[in-house]
């Protein structure tokens, strides 16, 4: 086992991993921006070495910085987090270099999922349902015969779009040509490249992911899935396990499709596949998160294994001890992500002091937050500063532990989403389980 | 289901049953001294009366005060917690006559099992075990003969002895004369009544006790054990569940023995069954806890259940929708309780002003407590200010979990018991599992 772990990260998620190394015997050490000197993942690590500017790009993003600090400290790995380098390939390799081991996947396995393209075909190969489509189409003739195939309605995507460009919903073979077109020399414009592919749209769908745990001998073993559906602009807001919408033997279908790409790709670590699912049961495969998800706890919760502590382990060589056959699901958990921004004014993103901290405790309420009295929430990273997860015998308990937990939370001095969260609790699709991605934006509720 | 409750307690424990109250969608109403205007279970609650100065028999043991209050704001029930009045039959009897009801078991129940004596005979007409002894003993001639019987080493005890006055241990039959005749003496001169009896002395011996949930309806469910041989003075200090010392069929035979307790006296609600086990498995029946104990999370966190909750449905008339075979024992959990008190001043409990509060936090880790930044801990009550507790898969992980959570934990302003909990955490006795009551005593501990 490692004995000195450094966390390339900051916020709740450097804290939860801090913990971890900690139960484990395990000596951290922290980095940290100038902005960050009072962070509490600082105060908690053994060590902790400032890397840089507030700015992420010049601190967390700092791959030479990081490595220069392991190096220098001794750290024998670097758990990366999510976000910031957790999905750079590249920096995986160059931890490879410097003989410090990545908690993650190799970089070759980062590298391909990262692809979505190259991902969507090693899934088609493995026989996971991918979303029908087709590939680069090329000219507006094939794109007729194969939008006939495929069926409406249908994505006209460009194959080097991205934030939402060359992209078209097609409703009807009348809008083909139009949206063609129009998406093509809009990627052409902006990438240079006025290539598109062909994709089913799938409207009411649910976000339903499944989490894995691979070592190093060939043991894959399946975490349950995560019912992730309710996103604001693409950004998950609550997530719960199980999900309300699995039934029949859907849960074994996912798990044996999860682990059909895990396998075709040598996965090795915690990670998690990604797929819609709509109305009839039918599921496609999006994409998979090479690293650990924010969302992690709820999963933790209902299965009881301790996600991170087994990326350590699985990083530093040790087989599973437990088998598909040993996990079982008790009861049910939610998480809802606790924001610093304002729902009353389109959600800008805020920070300031914390002049008041009361968090909700008792039994199997857990708040996963790097935040304390009298914190400073710095306007540099990400908005989200605190996770509430509850776990109860039933997915009705559970939503009542979550409303009375986020009615005691109290942040004062700093804008939150708490009052958002518990609209969202209070709406009837949601208490129905009913919802899909589609819910916040379709005006279930003011956005 | 009762629309509004009172609870007759304060710190901690009013905060665990509020937070319970608020998940249910009861109102709450919180009482409190004068002392206690700003106490986390009055800000907590729905509505709060002051009930008296600070000085607990003024306030929160003024019976006619805290019913006062019941009736004026239409509470429904009252839940008494722990300590104060909750195992007082006149109070639950009182309740009665109000038309309120008192979460608890019925006010001869509590009588019964509240006088040792009585207790212990409803035992033994229940072929439950109880420690071996005899009944009062005329003179000396006749305590040689019982003695003869009984076994050395035992005890001399009188009747009406208490505080530890009127006790005395016997190794040898030539002890037996001087130890007859001085309990009898000190009791005599100290409470009028010179009567005394002879109970076999165990040595050695663990503190196990044994939860349960008994609803109106005969129905008994037991839910585990809980090992509390760690005490200071016959306080407990560090519980945990399950107990390691058990084996074999003993968790059989201690459940068997229990539920037999409980159907002796048609006991309804939680109660807790606690016996003394010697180290060949053998057990006695100690005494019978008609309450919620300070150490029931250890029980909640390893059976998923919610025993507050379920105070609360059973005494507002539901049946338990569980039953025996319903219950399992899913991992370790440890308990610390954190008091206000200076070890290294002989333990002196001690309060002040909490000028900095860190809580430590993540999977599997909670803290009961009724502190925040800033309060002032009042010198007038229990010096328990907090329970740390933690669920892992196995014990070892619960204790490094635990000794992690311990070393996070940051109290500042106010001596508290932390570090000597480490030392105990560290001791080999905890760590083998192997420790009985007289450890702490016995200077495995310096105390």
């Amino acid at each position: 086992m490692f004995s000195k772990i450094l966390i390339a990260n900051r916020g709740e998620i450097a804290v939860r991993i801090l913990r971890a190394c900690r139960e484990m015997g395990i000596n951290t050490v922290a980095v940290y921006s100038e902005v960050d000197r009072d962070a509490l993942h600082v105060s908690l690590a053994d060590e902790g070495y400032c890397i840089g500017p507030p700015a992420a790009a010049d601190s967390y993003l700092n791959q030479s910085a990081i490595l220069t600090v392991a190096a220098a400290a001794g750290a024998e790995a670097i758990h990366p987090g999510y976000g910031l380098l957790s999905e750079n390939a590249e920096f995986a390799d160059l931890c490879r270099q410097c003989g410090i081991a990545f908690i993650g996947p190799a970089p070759e396995v980062i590298a391909k999922m990262g692809d979505k393209e190259e991902a969507k075909r090693t899934m088609q190969g493995a026989c996971v349902p991918v979303i029908p489509g087709c590939g680069l189409v090329a000219d507006l003739e094939e794109a007729e015969i194969r939008a006939l195939e495929i069926g409406y309605p249908l994505l006209v995507k460009a194959r080097a779009g991205g934030g939402g460009r060359g992209i078209r919903l097609v409703k009807t073979g009348g809008e083909l040509k139009g949206a063609f077109l129009s998406a093509s020399e809009e990627a052409r414009s902006a990438f240079g490249d006025g290539g598109v592919y062909l994709e089913k749209y799938l409207d009411h769908v649910k976000h339903i992911e499944v989490q894995l745990l691979c070592d190093n001998f060939g043991n894959v073993v399946c975490l349950g899935e995560r019912e992730c559906s309710l996103q604001r602009k693409n950004q998950k807001l609550l997530e719960e396990s199980p999900s309300p919408a699995i039934c029949g033997d859907m849960r074994e279908r996912l798990t044996e499709a999860s682990v059909k790409a895990a396998r075709a790709v040598g996965y090795t670590g915690a990670g998690t596949v990604e797929f819609l699912v709509d109305g009839e049961g039918a599921f496609y495969f999006m994409e998979m998160n090479t690293r650990l998800q924010v969302e992690h706890p709820v999963t933790e919760m209902v299965t009881g294994i301790d996600i991170v502590k087994w990326q350590i382990r699985i990083a530093s060589g040790l087989p599973l001890d437990f088998t598909q056959s040993d996990v079982s699901l008790r009861g049910h958990s939610i998480e809802c992500r606790i924001n610093a921004e304002n729902p009353a004014a389109g959600f800008r993103p805020g920070g300031g002091r914390v002049s008041l901290l009361h968090v909700p405790g008792g039994p199997w309420v857990r708040f996963d937050t790097a935040l304390y009295q009298d914190y400073m929430v710095p306007p540099y990273y990400d908005s989200m500063i605190g996770k509430l997860i509850v776990h109860a015998g039933t997915r009705q308990e559970a939503l009542r532990k979550m409303r009375a937990a986020l009615c005691e939370l109290t942040i004062e001095g700093v804008d939150c989403n708490r009052d958002f969260q518990l609209e969202l609790l209070q709406s009837d699709a949601f208490q129905s389980g009913n919802y899909t991605t589609g819910f916040i934006k379709s005006g279930g509720l003011n956005d």
